[in-house]
């Protein structure tokens, strides 16, 4: 089994990298399949926040995945305009067990037409862009709708790959997952709900 | 005002790129430092997990850090037998504000000198081993002790960044930082306490 996550040219870094040490700790810990970051070419690519990185893999190399996961950032408005990205989740899809977003990793999926009669989670800021593309949108911290799974913006990617763990190999892979991680987060907010404007819904009802 | 986090073969992916997503968000919507990457080179550094990663500035050539940053992971004891690295910390803990450790970035914190008379925290399996050491380990998710921080294992980073955040720059910054990071944690273990064997004190605490 293999577990691709996909970089290009300004991805949000804890988009890719949270999920990435979580299923990495999954493969290490608890039998979880291997994973390789692939782009469309291996040079080196600057993250949102200048973080610099290189995939492992191209498109054309890495071969048919079983999950693959795509990160968000506000990249992702210009990668939706790159076919050869859009074709590659496209065309992995068909034979893939699972396909994952995180934050607005969804508007890939949604170019690449994954979401026709699917729910699915983005980043607070684009909640109502997405809805206006005819998505269905939740606002959970990630939903997972039969193959397709997606997250609500950055830290959230997180989140749903220990949902994703649990599902796919039980709760007890995702246990260890977890505390290999030390992934036990402070429930603790360091500020009144009243200050984040437009807060989700999952947001509104944990720390109201 | 500039945070340095400290890249070397083999660290902990998550260790150093949870809280530089953190502390780029502060940059980016809260004010706070400039954020960079720093190693001995500028040669491409794999991460214990694979990641393929390159510094955006060498040890020779960043100049002084207001913050530090370390990460750990099994390659951490490497690590603090390179005379360079162990001299960079120390040099630069001179005239910095604060030095961070996660993980077991806290070996190299102690090989540069920096634990002596101070409270520490490290990644639940080497806690004995940092106490053999002569250092006073606290089984919390971090420790701030004057101007060292440190943390817990690997996700555990970022609970501290948000901390420290709220120290250096009040709650608001931590708190708008928090939110555009979706950093809203489900508080949710995947398994029981018992599972988890040598399970460190704050994990205890908060899942009994």
């Amino acid at each position: 089994m293999r577990f691709g996550f996909m970089m290009y040219p300004g991805y949000e870094e804890l988009d890719l990298i949270g999920p990435w040490e979580l299923a990495t700790m999954w493969k290490t810990y608890a039998g979880g399949p291997d994973c390789v970051t692939v782009a469309q070419t291996r040079d080196e690519i600057r993250c949102a926040k200048g973080l610099l990185t290189r995939a492992g893999a191209t498109y054309a190399e890495v071969g048919p995945l079983d999950y693959l996961l795509i990160p968000g950032g506000f990249a992702s408005f210009d990668e939706l305009k790159n076919p050869v990205s859009v074709e590659f989740i496209r065309e992995q899809a068909k034979g893939a067990k699972a396909v994952l977003s995180v934050c607005t990793g969804t508007f890939l999926l949604h170019a690449a037409g994954l979401l026709k009669g699917r729910k699915a989670a983005t980043n607070w800021k684009t909640i109502a862009r997405l809805r206006e593309l005819g998505v269905e949108v939740v606002e959970e911290r990630y939903v997972g709708d039969g193959p397709v799974w997606s997250s609500a913006g950055v830290a959230a990617g997180m989140d749903m790959l220990l949902a994703f763990i649990a599902h796919e190999a039980g709760p007890e892979a995702a246990w260890t997952t977890q505390y290999q991680a030390e992934y036990i987060p402070e429930a603790k907010a360091y500020g009144p709900l009243s200050a984040w404007e437009n807060a989700p819904r999952y947001a509104r009802d944990q720390l109201d």
